[in-house]
């Protein structure tokens, strides 16, 4: 349940930085920490841009910053590795034991912080946490231009992903059930097709993007042999999947999650992604009950919570 | 259920070699073509070694000969690759539409075929097709000496890749319900433990060959984020995996089959892996229903088929 309160501006301990919220962004992950996955119970919010009020390092102040969600220890060898992403230590912004955006407020590392290049508006900025985990499937899969690869699924994620790989000069090919959101890759010269058109083992690279537990079974469906399907779809709970055609097919499945944030600020700043069609509604944070249930609802896409 | 029958001797196509068979292996999947698994109904049966006494060339006929059991269209872009082994016309040898090996004489592409060398008993030539699935995993995943691997399972094709596996120099540690069994792999200088001490998020590189459908979530929970999971169980059915710990540390799962036979084979020759031990029980081709009935049995491991 959402309920808004007010609560004392959160303390600065040392390294840290605190950023007043400009505008937040609610995340499917957001929905389901509601149902229970995570057991997170504070305040949610992971998806913001916002300006730094007080911080150890002074020019930071007063800029306009994005934040890396995860907070690591920094001296583990996940973080030596540049991979502080998986720190064992790490707790997460609004998901695992630390408070999220979702307040007037809120407090990261200076180290997580990124600040926006002018030229990327607040309603642009507020994506580039959801851009960068898009951005990740190619620091994990090595995708030429050219290839061909298949996005399944039309909520934010999938529409973002089809547009991270289109822009990187992929062949896409996005399924999904909802013509009004395929419209918006089909805008940018992605092609799609409707879910339940999707061919037997004709492509060697799939995303899962559907958020259904039945989209990990559509994926290895469509995997040629030797295939590779990247799993971009957080489901709570358990999913049945026949592995025999993994084996047979010798299909490799990659989990995927968040990203470095500097490409997504590139392709925002160079334009190579559009993220406005994205934006059903604006709803101030005080009413963040309603935001969530609309963001909720069947057929809505990003649902941005206002500061102003 | 098993039955043997007197046959006439099978018709020799076209660039097929008829081959007698000396000796042949009973393997799960044998087992689980009983239960229904792919819908055979002819003669089982890819495990083999035998001698050629028909073929187109010459130079073949008296050949003792393993074969690779995929036999492929050879024009399609999978065999022009070399990876014939997922030509999608491809027959399988006692498991897709080709007869078996478990009959006096089967026929096979001569292409398929490879000259045994005489360093090599029949009852090591007969475990070069399981070997080459293990071999697969090197083909697949670049490990290097020193890496650190679990292999989960300490069934025939366990106790194969964890030899393979130690051979190739990796820190190989091994899991498995049964003393005796690890026993095997203990003798050859390989860290063994019991199912169900299995560390969580403790290992770079994971095998699962416990052919069991709990064996797959046990291999996830062991792998550190980043990790590889290899997946060597080919279970009938569905399996109900948990994706968010994939997703969340990014795991990559790899679906593994048949592999190349001419690594299998030096193995043998050098000696560098010892099949015997593996050997629980020889029984004549004429009593093939009391063999696999025998293969079937808790605690057995390999079942050999003899012809003289």
């Amino acid at each position: 349940m959402v309920e808004v309160r007010d609560i004392p501006q959160p303390q600065r301990p040392q390294g840290f930085a605190t950023i007043r919220l400009l505008l937040g962004g609610i995340c499917n992950t957001d929905l389901e920490l509601q149902r229970g996955y995570y057991g997170f119970a504070g305040t949610p919010g992971h998806e913001f841009v916002g300006e730094v009020v007080d911080a150890d390092t002074q020019s930071l102040v007063g800029k306009r910053v994005v934040g890396e969600i995860n907070l690591n220890c920094g001296n583990c060898s996940w973080c030596a590795r540049g991979l502080g992403r998986h720190c064992p230590a790490r707790t997460v912004l609004g998901i695992v034991q630390h408070p999220g955006a979702f307040q007037e407020f809120l407090t990261l590392p200076e180290r997580n912080l990124h600040v926006v290049p002018d030229s990327i508006p607040d309603e642009a900025a507020v994506f580039i946490e959801p851009l960068a985990a898009a951005c990740e499937i190619l620091d994990q899969v090595p995708l030429s231009p050219g290839d061909e690869i298949a996005v399944l699924g039309d909520g934010k994620l999938g529409l973002l992903i089809a547009q991270v790989l289109h822009g990187h000069g992929c062949r896409v090919r996005q399924f999904g059930k909802h013509a009004n959101k395929l419209q918006i890759s089909r805008s940018r010269g992605i092609e799609t097709a409707a879910a339940g058109t999707e061919p037997a083992k004709a492509f060697r690279y799939v995303v899962d993007a559907t958020g259904s537990p039945g989209g990990l079974r559509t994926a290895v469906h469509m995997a040629e042999p030797r295939g590779t399907v990247i799993l971009k779809s957080t489901i709570h709970g358990e999913v049945p999947i026949d592995t025999a055609p993994v084996i047979v097919d010798e299909i490799t499945l990659i989990g995927s999650r968040c990203g470095r944030f500097e490409p997504a600020i590139e392709l925002l700043r160079n334009r190579e992604v559009d993220v406005t069609p994205l934006i059903t509604d604006r709803i101030p944070l005080k009413r963040a009950a309603d935001a969530f249930r609309t963001a909720a609802r069947q057929g809505v896409l990003k649902v941005l919570l206002t500061t102003r």
